[in-house]
Formats: structure tokens, C-alpha cells, sequence
């Protein structure tokens, strides 16, 4: 019986979505429970890893019980059992052969930025951002990353992948009572490659880098470029499509 | 010199405002920052205290430093010091014979209550509901707590006053997406004085308590009523008014 969940998380106090030794971990807490309604060990499969303090609204993954339960009685049992900063939204019975992960077409991450007065309330769910930004040149750029590209400039130093193209639908910057959000919606992304991008958007802002400049990162396919990751506390996987 | 400052704080990991042995509080770490800045120890007066957990948007305090130091200085120094979950929003300088709770006019409070979906991201910020509550009747009882009352029967059991009567100038019940908002304006609140009057407004909700009965709770002067303190994370001092 395999099952899909979709919940959110708040990341600031998980060290990342993966289980990793002597970390407390959203896949953890999730099996742990899991495991508890099953009666034995039960593994899940997510659409994908987010890295340490960046939150889920709607992240998704898949499981499989050695009997049938009511899909209500799993969300509630879950609900009750979960640590409060994980939340369940929904549950549906799904094929054996549908994957969270390799069935996904699209994935929506959004990022926030406080360019007003810091919010104490909101220290671990904005990148707060204090000096003087030029938004408007920022959300010209961002088209650049549209389209199919090789993104390995903007994945992790050390991450090692079979393939670095992906391609980007759709992407936006808004800005509301001093809060930009950044939006990315793609057919996957690699490992940091949401924050390298906000994080040379940001640059592009402050006048360190040109439009050109980051032409330039993008076809050099290397990861040795003058920007820096975005803090993880502004990033948001927002929505994962399937078929 | 008497500096007035309005701050805000996420109550969520202090032991409340009031300074307290091997416990951490709002009042201790301010005065820690204030007394590095002045070169010398320094202690506040806030507007009143709130209880562990509770939350403010705009405290407020007095203080005096032996030097006079330009108030923007003082402002991005306790900001620079100051933990993540503290934040100064304004300071000024004041007469020597003002104080930050004797001369308060009219403080408002507002307490934050979802009866939707649960929301990890809000688990410190508002109290979830999860069970049916008729909101209506809650806004029809509230405002028997208007005009100038003995609010004993609305403190904590061991609260010792000289005088327990208040007087409330205004309230209001307002819902937007799920989030019910419960206002209050008035001269002054005794101690767990909001969260026993929103307790017992939940209790009516619940159709547990009647309008009559919360008339006859407030007349009886006397805090062995059936309600229950409401929980402290939905709570925040929104704004102190001075003349």
C-alpha cells in the first residue's frame, strides 16, 4: 500500500530534510512515526532534500504500509504523534510505481527578504537585509535564469551530479511592505542552486555584478563565482506538481 | 538622563519580562546591554511585565544613563548587542520625572487565536482551536467587560493588589482567514487579566458559559471560576499609550 503525504515544516530548528547521524532530522521524525503506526521500520521518499533552517509548505513524499489503513486515520494518527514544528496537510493512496521524487514535472521555491525594519517575530523565516538594494535591477536579471541551462555554476562546490541542466518556467520578484520574494518555479533544482541564484540576484542589487556578469557565470559551468549563497532562513519549497 | 525606548519582543523563549533568578528574561537582557553602554549598571521600568511566553509588539521602558549619549548611538548599539528576538524600535529622550508605567494612559492588547488549519510556522504566535466555538456569541459577551469594573475575578489566584478595579475603553472580536483577533483597550490590566477574560469568552464559544454567567463571574469579585486562563503564546502587548 503505498501512500503520498503532502506537510510543511518549519526548518529553523531541523538540521535539513535528510536523516543524518546525531542531527535531528524532518525524515527522522517522520519515519519514527511512521514506523510506530506500521508496527515495523517504514521508509519515506521525498520529492527532494531542503538543507538545514529552509522550511516546507508543501513538500511532499511517498511510503508504503504492509497493510491497508484509512488515509484519515494515518493523517490524524501522524498529527498527534509529529513533533509541533511538522504538519501533515494531506494524505491520498497512490499506484505502487509512483515515485515523490521521479514523478515530479515542477517545483516552486520562493525566497523572502525583509528590506524594512527588522522583525524580531520573523528572525528565522526572512533573510533580513539592511543596506541599500535596487530591486528593480534585480527582477530584470532574474530572466536570465529562465530556460534550459547548465546550472553548475550555481550548485554546491562539492556536489557531484550526472547532469547539471535544468530548466526554469517561471520566475518573479514582488516586493509588499518591505518584503521581496524571489520565485522559481522549475522542472528540479540542484543542490543550493536557489540560493546561489538569489545570492547573485543580491549582488546584482548592490551593483557588484552586471547582467552581464551573470551571463558570464552561467556558461562558464564552473562553481568559482563572486557571490555567495543566501542564508537558508528566507527559503521556502513551496509547491511540487506531479502529473 | 531618562531615555524612554519602545521595543518588541518574541516571547516565545523568555521566562516573561520580569527579571528572575537563573531564568531568562526580556528585563535582564536589556538591562545587560544598557549597562555596557552606560559603563555602569543600569536598570529599567518597563510599562508592566508579561508572562513567560508572551509576546510584545511595541513595550516600552524607562531609563537613565549618568552621560548624556545621542539617542541614534544608543538606539544602533543596544540593536548591535541586543539578542535576535529583542528589538528596539525607537528611543527618546524624556524629562527626569517621567515614568514608563505610572504615566501610562491606556495600554492595548490583542490575543491571536487560528480555528483553521494548524500552522507549524505559527505554533509560538497563536493559540490553535481545533475544536467548534461560535465566535458570534463571543463578540455579542465581550462587552459586558467595558466601562470601569473590580476585576478580581479576572486575576491570577495569588495576584495580591491594592486595587483591582479597571477600566476597559474598548473591545473587539474581528476574523480573517481562520485567525480570530480579540482586542482590548483599557487604563491598565491586572496580572493573566486578558488571557482570564479571553478564557472565559472561549468558555461561551463553547456554549459552557452564558453572557449571564460571566456578568455573575465579575460581580462575585472572586477568581474561582469555571474557565480556563487562555495559553500564553497567543497573547501580545500591541501598544502603551502616554499623554
Amino acid at each position: 500500500m503505498r501512500y503520498l503525504i503532502t506537510f510543511s515544516y518549519d526548518g529553523s530548528q531541523f538540521y535539513g530534510y535528510q536523516k543524518q547521524h546525531n542531527q535531528r532530522t524532518v525524515q527522522e521524525e517522520i519515519e519514527k512515526v511512521l514506523s510506530k503506526i506500521n508496527n515495523s521500520n517504514v521508509s519515506i521518499s521525498a520529492s527532494g532534500r531542503t538543507d538545514a533552517k529552509v522550511h516546507a509548505l508543501n513538500q511532499t513524499a511517498h511510503f508504503d504500509f504492509n497493510k491497508k489503513i484509512e488515509t484519515k486515520k494515518i493523517l490524524l494518527a501522524m498529527n498527534s504523534l509529529l513533533p509541533e514544528d511538522i504538519h501533515v496537510k494531506n494524505i491520498k493512496k497512490v499506484k505502487n510505481n509512483f515515485h515523490a521524487r521521479y514523478d515530479v514535472l515542477k517545483k516552486e521555491y520562493e525566497y523572502k527578504m525583509n528590506i524594512g525594519q527588522y522583525d524580531p517575530f520573523k528572525r528565522n523565516y526572512e533573510y533580513q537585509y539592511n543596506k541599500k538594494i535596487d530591486i528593480e535591477k534585480m527582477k530584470s536579471v532574474i530572466k536570465i535564469f529562465e530556460g534550459e541551462h547548465n546550472f553548475k555554476s550555481f550548485t554546491k562546490t562539492t556536489t557531484e551530479e550526472k547532469d547539471y541542466i535544468r530548466t526554469i518556467y517561471n520566475t518573479t520578484i514582488t516586493i509588499r511592505k518591505n518584503i521581496v520574494t524571489i520565485k522559481f518555479i522549475g522542472n528540479g533544482f540542484l543542490r543550493y542552486m536557489v540560493r546561489n541564484m538569489v545570492g547573485s540576484l543580491i549582488a546584482v542589487g548592490e551593483n557588484k555584478l552586471t547582467e552581464n556578469d551573470i551571463k558570464k557565470i552561467l556558461e562558464k559551468q564552473n562553481r568559482t563565482a563572486p557571490y555567495r549563497t543566501a542564508h537558508p532562513e528566507g527559503l521556502y519549497l513551496k509547491k511540487v506538481y506531479y502529473k
